[in-house]
């Protein structure tokens, strides 16, 4: 498969139609792009978006592109990474958990920019998305799990070649093109996981979506690179990961990878969304937070490499500790962005929760489960396992719930509601206008 | 060293002042600004550099600074994108042979676009352009040799960082931001061997010099990373390199390592150059091409790593072929822009001597260093050593040699003399705006 591998993968891109995608494709790729606008308007204004919108007006970057949520126009790869950083900064987008990477975030504001560049139309833009996340997904499996394992942060390493190939093939490069727009952005994967819990993590989220569209562009402008730019000898699979097995790519545009990819439900890392919900179902059942003397969280082993923040100082970190993961869980039984917030972080109830709770790592355990063992004050043992997380593949949000998400976080809109109807069929818009006309 | 490692780095950074630097580390740095100045205005209409500005244009990234040898202005990012590449398109920049970096061309294009932005003068541009230098020299010798041996271009790795630390500095911003700075280049460290030989070799360098110039503008606007980027668990070095040693670290600020980068005589990969040199000499000591039977080229076991193309099939490529190499130091007696053109690669004379050469590694031989052999065609052997390449840092091009190489670079303009007359003393002028009168 590692003979013409990027060959391959351009021509799934370039001659990718909406009428190949099958309708739960179709489906599936609605509600990521739905999600992620809903995201990326609800966090327009957060810290980390005001000072990026800060440094591009000091760098020159107003422009004709949208920015989601705001008033500001910028340049298109510059809307892009303000539209890739507001969908992923809150941690609340979509994972494809099976190489823990969240497509949506890099590639949906690639296509939206380089669509509204050409005035590509809706199921242009759609297609693009689809391709994109195809390819970003099966890059990710090939590379697993040794990449993710050094500490590469995948959505940052996968996400300039999805966003790239979504570019593409909304401006419509043949396959030679693309291929070069693979190249010129997988030599600009990058992103680590030390930034996890800072505002760099979804900078470079952003920066994959923004390298995507100018990858596109600087293809179809003629700039060149290697022929095999991910399967090469020097190339981002040999210099990121030490065992590659590019099996998964097989199935390109037969199987569709975007069905497996799983909204959130909860504003952290995925890896402790069991544990919101054991907190949560605890709490349903009666459980006293005064009466919680110690917590063990019987868990998968992958959680502490990312999750292992015992003492978050504030809400991007708090995102990253599956301690505060349980504490909000148990207290408020909720797992949204006022959880995850600069004062829930150093709440003193939350505090003293978080304290109580030791983490046990169990390999039997699956990624989207996990059990929580209590001794209360007074001495009795309450255990509760948890099987598939809400939101995980198998425990999906419903539509409504999806609904609910998007209309909450778009409240700072006029009217969500039209938001919402747009956003959940970008197919049927006629150009990025009809979206941007009720985003703004 | 690893405690608090951006933190040092960042204090250097932040303090250091053109009155620190001591007069042979001023004058290198001088000698590498003019060499980049002299190679981005000499590559202004290269392939590479019209497809860029294509993009730009498509990008929106018309703006107000200077492309260096062009009438266009485009926005800072873009600016210092176009100027690194044209810097390094030609591979005939500079090197810090210790890592197997070239600092000028990320790092002078950063510090000037900084510059140009703040209206910086000549002092604080060449105080940056130090600061940077001497951060990813030490920072590319802390990874060594790990990290280029696992395919990492070298130049476009460590000079995200350089490049924001030249413009932190410029900005004059202070060192808890230049620390974040360096935490938003690092996670953007990238670039692979693999890209060697096409456009994309030289985007990744000006792409440094843009994320350079980003980073300290992001950090300005109070955009934050982690604590701890470079040397923490899971940052750069953790992710990109088997073995770290800081000790080079240790000297920040005492010794001056600009002082070891040698500027290129011969425009392609470095580790070749003392094969031009054995091609140049034999020549010089009457052997005829066409009494050449066969050659064995005696070199550093790392040569083959970068150098190994054999039937390069375009200019490009051939600055990747040893085989090359030699072959226009004998026919040529010049290893310059024109024996490495689209023309030369497929010249049948050269082609002819290319295909008489092959290679013997020998890991006794420093990289500067190489032997050839020559069988003629009457059976004589022919034998020649090159201990130093022209052009390393125990042959170091003359400033006459430089100004020969500047003027001829820069023979597009009106006035040539007049652009090295500044270029060679950046740290005299007033405001960028002194260069860009002599460089459009």
């Amino acid at each position: 498969m590692s003979a013409d591998l990027t060959s391959t993968v351009s021509t799934f891109v370039a001659e990718l139609n909406w009428s190949d995608v099958p309708e739960p494709a179709r489906a599936a790729a609605r509600r990521t792009a739905a999600n992620v606008i809903g995201l990326s308007v609800g966090a327009a204004h957060s810290a980390a978006a005001e000072a990026v919108l800060g440094a591009a007006a000091d760098l020159g970057q107003q422009g004709g592109a949208q920015v989601l949520g705001r008033a500001e126009t910028l340049t298109a790869p510059w809307a892009a990474l303000v539209n890739g950083l507001t969908a992923h900064v809150e941690d609340f987008d979509d994972t494809y958990l099976s190489c823990i990477l969240h497509p949506g975030a890099p590639i949906v504001p690639a296509a939206l920019a380089a669509a509204e560049l050409v005035g590509a139309d809706g199921e242009t833009l759609m297609t693009g998305v689809v391709a994109g996340v195809e390819v970003a997904s099966r890059l990710g499996d090939s590379l697993w799990p040794s990449h993710f394992d050094r500490g590469w942060h995948v959505t940052a390493t996968t996400g300039p070649i999805g966003a790239a190939c979504a570019a593409a093939r909304v401006l419509g490069l043949d396959a030679a093109r693309t291929a070069h727009a693979i190249a010129i952005a997988a030599t600009q994967a990058a992103g680590h996981t030390e930034q996890l819990g800072s505002m760099t993590k979804s900078f470079q989220v952003g920066r994959a979506a923004a390298t995507g569209v100018e990858a596109a562009l600087l293809a179809e402008q003629g700039f060149t690179g290697p022929v095999e730019p991910l399967a090469g000898r020097r190339g981002m699979s040999a210099l990121m990961a030490t065992e590659v097995d590019w099996a998964p790519m097989a199935d390109l545009g037969h199987r569709w990878l975007v069905e497996s990819n799983a909204l959130k439900p909860y504003s952290c890392g995925i890896v402790s969304h069991p544990v919101i919900d054991a907190g949560r179902r605890l709490r349903a059942g009666g459980l006293e937070p005064a009466h919680v003397g110690s917590v063990e969280l019987q868990v998968h082993p992958r959680v502490l490499d990312v999750m292992g923040v015992t003492e978050p100082v504030d809400g991007l970190r708090s995102k990253f500790s599956v301690y505060h993961c349980f504490a909000v869980g148990l207290l408020r039984g909720a797992g949204g962005p006022p959880e995850f917030s600069d004062t829930a972080a150093v709440d003193p109830e939350i505090t003293d929760i978080r304290g109580r709770v030791t983490v046990a790592l169990d390999p039997a355990l699956a990624a989207d489960a996990c059990r929580a063992v209590v001794t209360t004050t007074d001495g009795r043992t309450v255990e509760l396992t948890v099987d598939h997380a809400t939101g995980s593949i198998d425990a999906p949000m419903s539509d409504e719930e999806l609904r609910a998400k998007v209309v909450t976080l778009a409240g700072r809109l006029d009217n969500p509601d039209r938001l919402w109807d747009v956003a959940r069929r970008l197919d049927d818009i006629g150009s990025a206008e009809d979206l941007f006309a009720v985003a703004g």
